[in-house]
Parts: structure tokens; sequence; C-alpha cells
């Protein structure tokens, strides 16, 4: 049996062509614990933009009907030199429906279930997926489980790094975001204090009404002294930042260490003995992370992914945020989209220039079979 | 019985003068563990230059005997808040002889030796130290002694931090200068592979000499191509820098990424899963330290101190090292300076200028008798 489908394709040419592609594609049959999905719902993530529109210029780009030519300036075009010429599949996750298994119990188990799943190629009208990764919906819709993967986990390994590393109070710098919402609850549920970053008055509003507790806006003339007076309060000395570009980190530890300086009774050239530490899990700013020399030695910085730390964190631990995914999809974990767009629909202008954009609340949702 | 001498002070006023004085000072007598040094030679070191000279204008200060009075410019006035109008002694390191001590045995079986000590007010006649902290020199020279503690102590520092951490290979970014030196020669003796970046083309042929398998010459045009080689040779994604500012640490991240992506058989949007680690742990370079986004989530950057390193390290390490330190202080720890200056020669304007640039090999060591 081949199964055959519409598959979205990005392909970067040395030349600066960023090229996105529908193409009819077959599906190899599923063996040992691999599944077949009919892919009926995947979210448009910013991680998926990394690859999908990157710093390509789609005002001036050329479209036509399941196809966009693209050019993509320097510096990215060099930056982004490994995967020159290569037809890479795009979509991290999305749900649907198991039409055929492998051999394996584990996969026959699914056999007309609806899953969500973390193929790689969710942007595509079917994919395959290990049996072990994907989560049973039970009765919840295609949609409600579409995003139940990156978001949920990282904001869920955000509240886990934090127990490992025994810090009881943390800093996100995009408190209004999807995954920013769910961080909330979380911390609420888990009892880690939690200061929220945002960048505008209305999100203080919207953050406070959803039960944060800590809430700064980055617009604000009073912001740092907000943030310090919000990290003494918390005693927030851990954070994660999904800007990257600019000085959103080094804002957090100037923070930091200015209220830790506050509390010492002796000067010291090399700043405070508390460890200050941030990670950065995205890169909604392009450009540099810049670290002034204002906070001493005490501080560390990491990039952040979800796929090794779940790694580290081991099967077990997996499992149990998972399980916490799936019995409070449609609260905790809950996401909404601003619009539903088919395959050629997300290689429309229109919709490329807006969901690029990465707004607040403004997510996209893929259904690849209309 | 009360002994007074010459020590130094620096103080920063509100109003943006760095103030470097010298003084007469009545020093307590020691008690308990204590002991008073009466102090023969201390290095002038970069660490010291952080509150000695900072960035204060000493091309026009004004100078007179004792003393001299800078402007420091913005931002770094701001920035160093936490010390206006504090009168603070400076000196972190030094050798002399030990004139009293308190009651303690350990103290008491100093008295009259010649001893390495970290006072915090080296640039003095006399200091207190506890004996703990004290190296006694046996027939070794106060001048071998003086550098015995600041650079042996964190060049080997980094060697038992590799350790811990499980490298096996480190780049270090300051090679040429008298701790990279050192690094050279602990890094042969501990089978560590070491990567050294040097900034001039004879210090390629120093450190050759010394013995080093890996130098890269930064300002060479293929200095990029030259470190990719030399980590690739070494699996060196770990190390350490003084530099701080700028792209120091940028270029070894990328470089990193470079080699551990070439390795890849399929293109990952993230990055290589390679652990990248590098430490600054001092700021030869003021600016802001840049980190461009090319080298994926994978990296880890902290900032670097001796004093919670030896914290962490705990006693029985520290004794060891410091042993270490003594049975190599005229070969593999030894200390060169470029010139000695008593108090008052080391606040004349000529003498400022010439060490507040820190330039490899030209050390100042500091006489407090003359």
């Amino acid at each position: 049996m081949t199964t055959t489908g519409q598959q979205l394709f990005t392909m970067l040419t040395a030349e600066g062509e960023l090229i996105l592609e529908l193409s009819e594609e077959t599906f190899a049959e599923p063996t040992g614990s691999q599944v077949l999905v009919k892919m009926e719902a995947a979210p448009i993530n910013p991680s998926d933009l990394a690859i999908l529109t990157s710093a390509a210029d789609f005002e001036n780009a050329h479209y036509s009907p399941g196809k966009v030519v693209a050019k993509m300036p320097e510096p990215f075009l060099s930056g982004q030199k490994a995967r020159h010429g290569q037809r890479l599949p795009a979509g991290n996750e999305g749900a649907g429906t198991v039409v055929a298994t492998g051999d394996a119990d584990q996969a026959k188990a699914l056999m007309g279930a609806r899953v969500a799943c973390v193929p790689g190629n969710a942007f595509s009208q079917y994919a395959l997926a290990d049996a072990g990764m994907c989560l049973p919906l039970g009765d919840h819709s295609v949609e409600d489980g579409a995003s139940s993967f990156v978001n949920p986990m990282t904001a869920l390994g955000f509240a886990e790094n934090a127990k490992m590393d025994g810090a009881k109070a943390m800093i996100h710098t995009a408190g209004a975001s999807n995954l920013g919402q769910m961080l909330i609850k979380i911390c609420a549920e888990d009892d880690i204090e939690l200061v929220n970053i945002v960048r505008r008055e209305e999100h203080v509003e919207l953050l406070t009404k959803l039960g944060a507790k800590h809430v700064v806006n980055s617009s604000a003339d009073s912001f740092m002294a907000d943030l310090r007076a919000a990290i003494d309060a918390t005693d927030a000395f851990y954070g994660f930042d999904p800007i990257g570009g600019g000085k959103a980190v080094d804002n957090v530890f100037k923070a930091m260490e200015q209220v830790a300086v506050a509390k010492m009774s002796e000067y010291s050239r090399y700043g405070s003995n508390q460890q200050k530490r941030m990670f950065i899990y995205g890169r909604l700013d392009f450009g540099p992370t810049i670290l002034t020399p204002s906070y001493g030695f005490g501080w560390t910085l990491s990039g952040w992914l979800l796929t090794p730390f779940l790694q580290k964190a081991g099967m077990e631990t997996v499992m149990r945020m998972r399980q916490r995914v799936l019995d409070n999809l449609t609260t905790t974990f809950a996401s909404s989209y601003k619009r539903k767009v088919d395959l050629e629909g997300m290689l429309e202008k229109e919709a490329i220039l807006d969901y690029k954009q990465m707004k607040t609340g403004e997510k996209y949702l893929v259904t690849p079979w209309g």
C-alpha cells in the first residue's frame, strides 16, 4: 500500500533564494513501532519559522499557487550555509488520525485513534511518527491536541529544570506569549514564584487576570525599578528568555545584580556572590545578544532546547510531563488560534506577512485537508 | 604595640573623580590566627586595575607626590555606583616577612618567616593576613613569591575545573599572557590538550618554544580556519577568556559549532548537539560581550572568579593546588616583571600610563619599602 499527499518543503539555495513549495509525496508504509498519521491540524510555531521564513524578504517575494520564492539577506544567508541546497520538511508538531501502523503492538494499539505527534513534517497531509512519541487524544479534538507538545512541554520543562536546579522562583521575559500564559498556571500549581516581563500595558492586565502576581512592563519608564522590586520580592535569580537578541537578558542580569548588591555590606569589584542564571530558548530577535559588564562574574547564560532537556530529564519524567499535558489539555495547556489555513493558504502573501510577526495571541493553525 | 606605615587607597567620588592616594595608617596588632606581614613585593595584576585605574582618564589626570586625581567617564562612573565615596584598599596579593602574630599556634609558627599572602591591601607597607592563607616561601625570595596566588591558582583552577567537568581539552583566548604561559605548562603536565589564541605572530613563536602544540593568531587572515583546525584536532569545546568584551568568545563558539556541524549528517535548525562551554574570567575589554545567533542553542557562558571556584573545590583541593605552586614556584609558576616601583612610584604618570595597558610580559612589581 502506498499513500500519497501534499507536503511542504523549504529550501535555501546558495544563491540566496528561500523556496517554499508544496509537493505531491509518497509516504512509506509504517514499520515496527511506526504509525502513519493523516495530519489534520498543525500550529505554526516560532521554532517552525526558523526554517520556514527566517529573515527572508516576503514583502517582495514571488508568489504562485503552492510556491513562494523570497530573497534571503546576509548575514542570514551565509549563517545558514549548512542547509544550502537541502530540501527540508517543516512543521514540528500536529495532530491527526492513525491510518496505518507497523507490526509492533504499541503501534497497532493506535490504529484509528486521534493522536498528537511530533513528526518534523507536520505541514503535510500525512506523516510517519513513532508510536512511543504519540499522545492518544481520546475524546479531545485534533485542534485541542495540535499544540500539545512544543509549548506545553517547553513550559513544563522550565518548571522541571528549575526544580532540578533548586530554583524556587523564575523570570520569564515573554510573559504574555501562549507559552508564558501556560507557565503562569504551571508555576501556580507547582509553587514556583514567577516574574513575568511583558511589553504592553494591556498584557499586564491580561496576565493579572490569569492570576500572575508579578508582571512588569518593559515599555514603562519604571521598568528597571519594577523589575528589581519583583526580583526582591521573589528571589528570582533564574529565568528563561525567548527573545535572544538585544538586551533582554542583560536587563534581567542587571536588575538581579542590583538587588543582590543592595544587600551587601561591603563593596566588591567582582560584584555580588549571588549566582544569576538565564537560558535563551528562542530567537524572536535575530540580533546579537548584548551582555554589558555590569553584573560581575556570578552569572551563567545558556541556550536551552526542549529535546536535549527531555533526553537529560529521562523517560520517566517525560512520561509524567506528557500525562500532565493530556490531563489539562483544554485548561492549563489550551492554545488558541487567530486563523486556520490549508497548505496552499499558508503560502499566501497575506498569511506569511501576518504569521511571521509572531504576535502575541495570533498563532496560525494549518489544516492540511482544508 | 602599634605599627604604622604607608598604604594606598582608591576612592571614586559620586562626582566622577577617581582619587588614588597614599596615607599613613596604623595597623592593628594581629589576633588569633592573624599575622602582620611587612609587605616587600606586590604585583599589579589586571584584577587590581579594576579598582585602581578602571576606565579613568590618566592622560589628563592631576598628579602630585603620593596622589592622583583622574576623571571617570560614563558609563563607568554610574556603573560603579556601589563604590562611590568608599575608600578602598588595593593589591590582591604580595609577599613579605611576618613581623608579629596572633596567639594561635598556626600564626606563631610563621613568626619571622617569608610568606606569600592575599591580604587585599598588598599595596601597603604592612598588611594583616590569615595564617591559613599564607604560603611560607622557605628559601624563595619575596620576589619569587609575590605572584604565587592570583595567576598560579587561576591557571591551576582552569585545569581543575576542566577535570571536574570532564573536559580533556580547552581553549585559552590569551595564550601569551603570564597566566597563559603557566597554563601551557600545567596542561602539558596534566595531559590536557590546549588551544592558545594569541594576537601577534611573535607570540606564536614564543608559545611554540614553550612547548605549546596549538597556537592560533587572531590577527591572521586565516584565524577562523586555523581555530577550527585546532578545535578539530583537540576536541576543545571548553575554554577560558579574560577579554570579556567584543567577539572573543563569539568567535570561539562559532568555530566550535562549525567543527561540530561539519561532522553532522543532517541539517538541524537548532545547530549541533555539541555542548560548547566558555568562561569569562576577566575584562581586558570593557565593552559589552557580543554573542551572535550563529551556534544554535548548545552553549553555556559563565563568569568565572577564583574565590568562588576555590570555595566550591574545597580545602583539600586548594591545599594540593597551593603545594603544587610552591613546588614549582620558579619554573611553571615563575612570573617576570618589567619594572619595580615603590608606592610613590606607582602613582607617577609614566608608570600608570604604562601598566594600565596590561601588555603581555610587562607586569609591574610594587616594592613598598623601595
